[in-house]
C-alpha cells in the first residue's frame, strides 16, 4: 500500500469544511460515487456488525420533501448525492446469528469455529450492560461511518457537510424506514463548493492543542 | 491539494483492520505521532463544538492498569500510542460562550456578529430536544474523531483497533476524569501490526453492498 507524508494527509483535512454551499450544477462522476459507497461499506464497526443501512438520494422530489425537514438547509437539495445514515432499531440473535453466517462464507470456515466470538458478541450486546442502550450503540457505530466518509471523500476532492440539524422521524417516514427496522441518525450531502462560499477559505476554529490533548 | 485515486483510498481502506497483534518493540515515529494528534484536533464535529478530550497513553504502569479493564486485551500494553476518547459530560452556556470566543478570536471577528450562531446552539443542545441525550450527542461526534483518526492513520501506514471492551468507570479511575468533567467513552490503541497477526490477512466481512445500500 502506498502512504501518504504526514503534510499531504494534513492539506486534506484542512481542505474539508462543512460546506454550506453546493455547486447545484455538479454531479459527482459515478465511478468515483462508486468509490465512497465502497468507503461506506469498509467503514469499521464494533465487532464488523455493521448495524447500519445508507440511503443514498437523488431523486429531486424526495430531497425537496427531505429538505423541509432539515430547517430547510440548501444543501439538501444542491448537492450532488445526500446520503442518509440509518441503524437497525433492532440487534438481535438473528440479527448476530446472520452476521456469524457471512463471517463464515466469506472466510470460508465452518460456522462452528465462530462460536466463541458469537457468544462474546451476545453477551455484550444482547444480553450485557450494552443491551440497554443498543441503539445508542448502533448510532455511534454510524458516526464512525460518517467519519471515514467525510475524510475519503475529501481525499478524493469531494466536499461534504455533516447535518445533524433534521427531523429524525420525518426523515424516518419519508424514506419508509420504519417498516425495515431502520432508524435516521445522522445526514451528509455530498458534491463540489462553490466559488462563493465564504465559509470555505475562514480559518478553521479549535481550541489549543493542549486543552484537547493530554499525555500520560 | 493533492487527491487521490479511488484506488489508493480504497487500498488504505482495505489495508486497515483491527490490529489483534501490535508489535511492542515499534514506536510511531514523534512526527507521525504529531500528524495524527493534528488529525484529532481537525476532526469535524457538530457545530465545530469539539465536546472531547483526548488522553494519549504511553505510561507503562498507566497502561497495565488500564489493560486490566479493557478485558485484558494485549493490544492496551503492546501498541506505541494508546488513545482514549473522552467527552465532557456537561455542555451548558460557559461552553458555548467559550466556543463562541473562540470563533470571534481565531477568525477575527468582533463576538457580537456571533450571536446568531450562539442562539442557534443555545436552542439545540442547552434548550431543544437534544439537551436531554446531550452526553450521547457528545458521545457520537466522539466516534467521528475515531473514525478519523482510524483513517488519518492507515492513510500514514499505521495500524489501529477500535475498542469499546472496556470499563468507562475503571478509565476515568485511573485517569481522573471525574475531576475534569470528562467521561471514557471509547479507547484505541495505535502502533504497527505484527507479522503473525493471522486476522490482518483474512478477507473484511462485509454484507453486501445491496444490503448496506440504497439509492433513491
Amino acid at each position: 500500500m502506498k502512504t501518504l507524508a504526514s503534510t499531504e494527509v494534513l492539506d486534506v483535512l484542512n481542505w474539508r469544511y462543512a460546506t454550506k454551499q453546493f455547486d447545484p450544477s455538479r454531479k459527482i462522476p459515478a465511478d468515483v460515487w462508486e468509490t465512497l459507497e465502497q468507503a461506506l461499506v469498509l467503514s469499521p464497526s464494533s465487532y464488523g456488525l455493521q448495524p447500519w443501512k445508507f440511503f443514498v438520494v437523488t431523486d429531486p422530489a424526495t430531497r425537496a420533501a427531505l429538505r423541509e425537514h432539515s430547517w430547510n438547509q440548501p444543501q439538501v437539495t444542491d448537492c450532488s448525492h445526500h446520503v442518509v445514515f440509518a441503524i437497525r432499531t433492532t440487534i438481535d440473535a438473528a440479527y448476530v446469528e446472520k452476521f456469524i453466517a457471512r463471517t463464515a462464507a466469506v472466510r470460508n470456515m465452518p460456522t462452528g469455529s465462530l462460536d466463541f466470538y458469537r457468544d462474546m458478541i451476545s453477551a455484550d450486546l444482547l444480553n450485557g450492560p450494552r443491551s440497554a442502550m443498543i441503539k445508542e450503540w448502533a448510532a455511534r457505530q454510524a458516526y464512525i461511518a460518517l467519519g471515514t466518509f467525510m475524510t475519503a471523500a475529501a481525499l478524493l476532492g469531494i466536499d461534504t457537510c455533516p447535518m445533524e440539524g433534521l427531523d429524525p422521524a420525518k426523515y424516518d417516514e419519508i424514506l419508509g424506514l420504519a417498516d425495515q427496522g431502520l432508524q435516521t441518525v445522522v445526514a451528509c450531502p455530498a458534491g463540489y463548493r462553490t466559488a462563493s462560499d465564504k465559509y470555505a477559505t475562514l480559518p478553521k476554529v479549535r481550541f489549543e492543542k493542549d486543552e484537547l490533548i493530554r499525555h500520560i
